[in-house]
């Protein structure tokens, strides 16, 4: 069994140092101190590897009243770039960013509905990289990383897709095909994961050690941060909040189950609740599911009853559900992402402000804070560029345990896998002596 | 915001040797190294330190192989001694241990049905306390600690009980009352963080990082652990598991919200769904839920249909509450405990092992390991016994992070605390470039 060790406390001061840094644009050594909690010694000493290696730059001299004049650093825009791939049931998107995670440039391509394979995908990852590379000729050689969001349970430990219910996926290998597409490292992950990983980053984090990240859209899910660190689970399935129960037997979901949350309140949840309220109603043709929620918005801000009614039933479930996280994990927070709040953030938070006292316990209730952020799809690409830069620091002997992959992996001997769920009555009990 | 440091480490690696004696009664130091990864100098030093305070003894000699001696090590008895307090709804229970966590002695008082007053509650401990005390006159002044389990949501760093419904306690101050009733250092905490305790101590814990621990009795509750530590929320409120939605507008809870999963698996949820399915069903009278689920399993066990259904559709609902969990936290491990389990586990067992399959994602199924373990309350007051001892280590300077309080609220600095949850719909998004 693992314990941390000085190097976990310096990896996690790194990521403290490397988050002010980004959040600031450009800082002084005190000013990361005072931000962070590090002393001044360790500040000095992490950001000085961090120029060595040519991340952080410094950026010019500011003086202080009578004082010398002190450093200021930001990060180093000509060290390389970064690719970010959102890979989408809907679309293919490869964004470029320098290391100071400025979005340099974006191509994207629509998929066809129905079932992909990973080579078909690959191709149009490789198509997208070749176009902006192709605009930015200065930058070959000098992609760092990137990192490849794709849809369902992505295991990037084993580096496959364990599920992707909407395009028949179980067990697809993905490493090969990407890595093929873009020749340099690449690192695996799913939205859910990246948008956590941006809001750890750059949005609660920054104030919040405990809090969940919420993510409402075609799929939903919940990000969980406990001490500073996303919650990965054992293969990196944490967080699917979007497949827990709303209502038992209730209607049926493309993972198998019936009832989960996703089946709610979900772009096609949403729907499903519309037609419950009025099956004849002239946007349940609306097959895109953001055009759908664009349209619905429009309908109910023109008094369209059974539009309001179905708004106002998906922030009752919305509450029920956010409320079953927080009663579970008692966090300091709960932040809502995804592009479902872009069109709909100010009346779900609306009504989760009426309902959430009644659908929390007292005690998480009374000191909770909710925040709605309209991220709208740029989340994910931002997280996997963060995610793709943490995996370059990582191999240039600078890791940070923001996003850990599989700790409970790592920290499990062979002694004690598991090979089955099945695990026979036990008739041990706790020690009674 | 607060970051690890060395001195966390310190305290980690101390609970794994504590943890290892305790579980081992007799080792030696290289034992505790080999089980616990740490460095033999690390071992050697943390030993030290508890021989010195007297927690640890030297037991004797081991002689290896023409090597010379070694010296094999047990908690120290002679140190002192610990109280745990289990205080139900229908009784106060006190135990004596002495600092191996060896049981000495218990006292036992029931409870009229109804509200109880903290007072009057604290009499029972005083009264029991006594008659443990005067049967063993050599312990007074040699009391270490009491642990006080009280049921709600119990708040240890404000020293309150922040809700229990069924004695209609709201924000009720403890500590004085029972600091006069024991006068000895008090750690109070609820029934579920104390289970957890002893199962991260003595059970599970000793071969996962990452798993649930599932309370089955009157209420129910999960405790979580993530990386080897038990997450306790904000406000020592994380794991009200029974009050997340199994059927959202279902069943009506004690805690005001609707369809909550105790309503369905607690011991009065088993009594409605017997209703459901026999509505003039003898047992229905019997009041006392143990009496209840133990006539129960005996009517199962004779062929009554009733019950034999009433038994399924309870594991049918466990199932999907356990999957739930397993789908949100992706853990290695759950171990199912709590009283419920001495009657019915085996049956309950069954049940999920057939259907727990369908209730999770295929990732995080596929590894999973499930156990029923019959603790039977025991698993309560050693879970105080063990909370009293690491309050005492935390005075005398030797503190263990297996389940710190309130590690959200320590790491929180004043300018980020929340008074109240309704925060303004925000426009903050994350940074574009």
């Amino acid at each position: 069994m693992a314990t941390k060790t000085s190097k976990d406390i310096r990896n996690e001061s790194r990521f403290m140092v490397l988050r002010t840094v980004y959040a600031r644009h450009t800082v002084t050594r005190a000013q990361i101190s005072a931000e962070t909690g590090l002393s001044p010694a360790t500040v000095t000493t992490l950001v000085g590897e961090l120029v060595e290696e040519g991340v952080l730059r410094e950026a010019g001299q500011i003086s202080s009243q009578g004082g010398r004049p002190t450093a200021t650093f930001q990060a180093n825009p000509s060290r390389g770039a970064l690719l970010a791939v959102d890979v989408a049931e809907t679309y293919v998107r490869v964004d470029l960013f320098d290391i100071s995670l400025a979005r340099l440039d974006q191509e994207r391509v629509d998929l066809d509905p129905g079932a992909q394979s990973i080579e078909t995908v690959a191709e149009h990852i490789r198509g997208c990289t070749d176009a902006l590379l192709g605009r930015r000729p200065e930058l070959a050689g000098h992609v760092l990383g990137a990192g490849v969001s794709l849809p369902g349970q992505v295991d990037p430990v084993r580096g496959i897709d364990v599920f992707a219910p909407n395009w028949g996926w179980h067990e697809v290998p993905l490493m090969e095909a990407l890595e093929r597409a873009v020749p340099v490292p690449v690192r695996i992950d799913n939205p859910l994961m990246a948008l956590a990983t941006g809001e750890l980053w750059f949005g609660a984090g920054r104030r919040f050690r405990q809090f969940v990240a919420v993510n409402l859209g075609t799929g939903v899910g919940a990000g969980i941060i406990i001490d500073g660190q996303l919650l990965r689970g054992r293969g990196n399935s944490a967080g699917e909040w979007g497949h827990t129960t709303l209502i038992w037997n209730g209607r049926a979901c493309p993972c198998g189950r019936s009832g989960c949350v996703e089946t709610y309140i979900g772009a096609e949840g949403i729907r499903t609740t519309l037609s419950e309220i009025a099956p004849e109603h002239e946007l349940l043709t609306v097959t895109h599911h953001r055009d759908f929620i664009e349209r619905l918005m429009r309908a109910e801000a023109t008094c369209d009853a059974a539009a309001q009614e179905a708004l106002l039933r998906t922030g009752d479930y919305l509450s029920a559900a956010i409320g079953n996280l927080v009663n579970l994990l008692d966090p300091e927070h709960v932040s809502v992402l995804g592009w479902i709040t872009r069109y709909a953030g100010t009346e779900l938070h609306d009504r989760v402000r009426e309902r959430i006292a009644q659908e929390c316990l007292p005690g998480p209730s009374s000191t909770l804070s909710i925040e709605f952020t309209d991220a709208d799809g740029e989340g994910v690409s931002l997280g996997m560029a963060v995610l793709a830069l943490e995996g370059f620091l990582e191999r240039v002997g600078l890791p940070s345990p923001s996003s850990a992959l599989s700790p409970a992996a790592a920290s499990t001997g062979p002694g004690t896998a598991r090979t089955g769920w099945a695990v026979p009555h036990a008739d041990a009990s706790l020690p009674r002596r």
